[in-house]
C-alpha cells in the first residue's frame, strides 16, 4: 500500500489535456488581452458578460458586501481575526551578521503586487479569499488583486466581497482557471501584470500557473484535496465518518482514505458512510505505526490522527500539508477558523512544498558592505577565483586591499 | 531606458528553442534511464564516458579531494566558515500560536533529498557547490547530492571533490544541463530522485527545471548574469572598471551597466575598459535618484553602489539578488567568500525572487490541535460552511461541540 500511495500521488496536477487547453488560453490571452478574457468568461461561466463585468473595484467591492448576511458577517470576521493571528507570528525579520569584515544582510520586502486566485465551487469561496488575502496583507504587499469566476447570472457574493474587503482587496477581476492565471501573468488593459500568483484552482488554472512559472512567481500548484485518517480503536466512528464525508464533499477528485488497525472501528466507520461514498477508501493496517510510515510517505494535504494512541504518532509525520491532532480537531477547522492556511500542497508535493505562508508575499534582498582592507578575504577570494578561471573576478577583489 | 531594462528583462532563462531540446532529453531519459543520460554526456561532454563514470560517491570525493592545492582549500574553507555563519542565523524556528481553543503550528522538517546543480566553465566551480551545500547543511537535509558535468577527459576537479565533502554531499553525478535536471527530478538506476533540484545552470538546465516542476521543487530560474552598477562622482574608475569585467567575465550572456551622473567618472571608465567590452553598456543618467529607480525597476541580480552617494541609495534597491554597498564591497566577494549566497534570481525575477537560503531546503507543516468544546468556532464555522455549500464540513465540527 505505502508504495502505490507514494508512486500514485506525486504530483499529478494537472493532465496533458488540461496544460494543452490552458497554453491555448493563455496564448489567446497575450495576443487580444482583455477581448481574450471576455471570449473564456462568455466560454466557461456566463454567456452574456460583457467587458464592465470583468473588474470589481474597491469601491463595488464595498457595495457588495453590504448585502452579507449577519452571521456570515460575523463567522468571517472572527476566522478573519483567528487567521490574521496565526500569521502574525510569521512576519519574517532582517538577518544580518556582522563581524570585524563588515556587515551582510538578507532584508526582506514585500512583494508589490499579487495576485490570489479564489474558486467557485456549488458557491463562492470567502474562505479562500481569507486564506490568500491575510498572509498578502500581514506581509503589507502593496496591492492585492483576487480572481474568481462568475456565476452564470453575473452576480457577485455579498460574502466574497466581504471577505475581500477584511484583506484589503484593491479589486476583484471576474475570471477564473487559466483565463485569470494569464490575465494576472501578463496584464491586459483592465488587468495590471502582477509579480505573483497564489491560491488554489481547477486543473485548467494549475497548469495555467505552471506555464506562466518562468515569467511570474507562483505558489505550490495544487491538485484534487485530499485526506489520510489514521484512527485508532477509541475514535469515534460517527464523528470520524464525518470529516471523511466532509472531504469527499470538496469533489473534483477529492478523496479520503482511513486507515485503522482495528476491525471494529473500520466496521463502524464503514456503516455510517452513505451507501455511495466512492471517494472514500478503507484500510486495515497491521499497526498503527506501519500506518503513519505510509500517511508520512504518501504526503498527503491533510493528515487526521483520530482517537489517543493515533494522536501519539504526530511526530512521525513529517510530509504533509496540515495535520489535525486528537478527537476535537475536525480538519474543517482547518478550512476555515484554526488560523492556519487551508491552501495546501497536494499530490505529494508536500514532499517539498508547504502551506501557503507569509513568507510566499516576502523576498529577500542580500546586502553585503564590507570594510576597507580585506586582505584576509582577498587573499582566499583570489584563491577560487584563479582556480576557476576567472581572473577580473580576483583582480576586482586584489583592487580593494 | 528605465521601461527597456524592466520590459526586456522579466524571465528570459531560457527560449522555446532550449526548452524543446530540453524536453527531448527529459523524455528519453524517462524512458532509457541511466542510458539516456549516457548518451547525453557522450554528446555533450565526454565521448569515451562509460556507465561507471557517472557516478562519484563520498569515498570517490574524500580520495580527489587530497589532490586539491593547499591555498585553494584554505580558500575554501575560510569561504565555507563564511557561507555557514551567514546562512546559520537562517535556521527557522517553529511558528507557534496557543489560546484557549488550542494549538496551531508551523513545524519546520528539512527536505529529504536535495539535488545541487553545479555548472562548469572554463574550469570547475568549487565555489558553487558551497552555495548550495551549505544551506542545505544548515537545514540539515537528509541526503545532499550534486551533480555537474565532467570535462572531455573525464577528470574530477580536486577543488569541486574537496567542496563537496565540506557540505557532507553523499555522491556527485558526473552530468550537467537537462540530464542532470532529468536523473535528479525521475530517478534512474544509477540517480535516486530528490525531493528538490537547485542551483545555477546554463539554458537547458533552466528551461529542464521549468519543465519538470510540477513533480520536483526547484529554487529560482537562473538566467544569464547581470550588474548594474550606480556610482557617484568619487567612485574609483579603475577598480569600477574591473568590476564590470569581471561581470563580463561570467560568459553566456552576462551583462554589466554602469549608471552614473558624473560625465568624467563615465571617461575615465571608459578609457580602462578593453577596446572590446560589448558586454558592458554605460549609460549617464540625469541623477543618481533615477538611477537607482532604473535599477529597483529592472530587478537586476546584482547592484554594486559604488562611491559616498550612490552608497546612500541603498534603501531605495528593494527589488534585486544582491546589492552590494560601498568602496569595499567587490560584487565578486559575494560571489566566494562575503557570506552571502551567489545563487540569485536573474531576468527580473528578483520582483518575487530571492537568494538560495535555508528556507529552500525546509519544508512546514501546519499542526491544528484544539481543545474540545469549540462552540464558538463551530458556529463560526458552520455559518461559512454552509454559506459554501458545504454541509459534511458544517456536521463534522458540530459534531465536536
Amino acid at each position: 500500500m505505502r508504495r502505490d500511495l507514494e508512486d500514485a500521488r506525486r504530483g499529478g496536477a494537472f493532465s496533458a489535456v488540461e496544460r494543452d487547453a490552458a497554453a491555448r488560453i493563455i496564448a489567446a490571452i497575450r495576443r487580444d488581452g482583455d477581448a481574450g478574457v471576455l471570449r473564456a468568461v462568455r466560454r466557461f461561466d456566463r454567456p452574456r458578460a460583457t467587458t464592465r463585468d470583468l473588474v470589481a473595484d474597491a469601491v463595488d467591492l464595498r457595495r457588495a458586501a453590504r448585502g452579507c448576511p449577519r452571521d456570515v458577517r460575523a463567522a468571517l470576521g472572527l476566522a478573519y481575526s483567528r487567521i490574521r493571528a496565526f500569521h502574525e507570528r510569521q512576519r519574517p525579520r532582517e538577518i544580518r551578521h556582522r563581524d570585524g569584515n563588515g556587515d551582510v544582510r538578507l532584508v526582506p520586502a514585500p512583494l508589490d503586487r499579487v495576485g490570489a486566485l479564489v474558486p467557485r465551487g456549488l458557491s463562492a469561496y470567502p474562505s479562500t479569499a481569507l486564506m490568500t488575502g491575510v498572509p498578502a496583507q500581514v506581509a503589507r504587499v502593496r496591492e492585492l488583486v483576487a480572481a474568481s469566476p462568475m456565476p452564470r447570472d453575473g452576480s457577485l457574493d455579498p460574502a466574497l466581497a466581504y471577505a475581500l474587503t477584511l484583506v484589503g482587496a484593491a479589486a476583484l477581476y471576474r475570471a477564473g482557471g487559466a483565463a485569470a492565471v494569464a490575465a494576472l501573468a501578463y496584464g491586459t488593459k483592465s488587468v495590471a501584470r502582477v509579480d505573483r500568483i497564489v491560491g488554489p484552482g481547477n486543473a485548467y488554472a494549475a497548469a495555467a500557473k505552471w506555464l506562466v512559472s518562468a515569467d511570474v512567481g507562483i505558489d505550490a500548484l495544487q491538485g484534487p484535496s485530499e485526506l489520510i485518517a489514521i484512527a485508532s480503536a477509541d475514535a469515534d466512528p460517527r464523528v470520524l465518518a464525518l470529516d471523511l464525508l466532509a472531504q469527499a464533499e470538496h469533489g473534483a477528485g477529492a478523496f479520503a482514505v482511513l486507515i485503522t488497525d482495528s476491525p471494529a472501528l473500520l466496521r463502524d466507520v464503514a456503516a455510517r458512510l452513505e451507501k455511495t461514498a466512492p471517494r472514500v477508501l478503507l484500510y486495515r493496517a497491521p499497526g498503527l505505526l506501519a500506518a503513519a510510515r505510509a500517511a508520512d510517505s504518501a504526503a498527503p494535504e491533510h493528515v487526521l490522527l483520530a482517537g489517543r494512541r493515533a494522536a501519539a504518532l504526530a511526530d512521525r509525520i513529517r510530509h504533509a500539508g496540515a495535520v489535525f491532532i486528537g478527537a476535537s480537531s475536525a480538519v474543517a477547522f482547518g478550512d476555515y477558523v484554526a488560523g492556519t492556511n487551508h491552501a495546501l500542497p497536494t499530490g505529494g508535493t508536500a514532499r517539498w512544498s508547504s502551506a501557503l505562508r507569509v513568507e510566499d508575499f516576502i523576498r529577500w534582498t542580500s546586502r553585503v558592505e564590507l570594510r576597507g582592507g580585506q586582505s584576509r578575504l582577498a587573499r582566499a577570494g583570489v584563491s577560487i577565483a584563479r582556480h576557476e578561471g576567472m581572473s577580473y573576478h580576483a583582480a576586482s577583489m586584489e583592487a580593494r586591499v
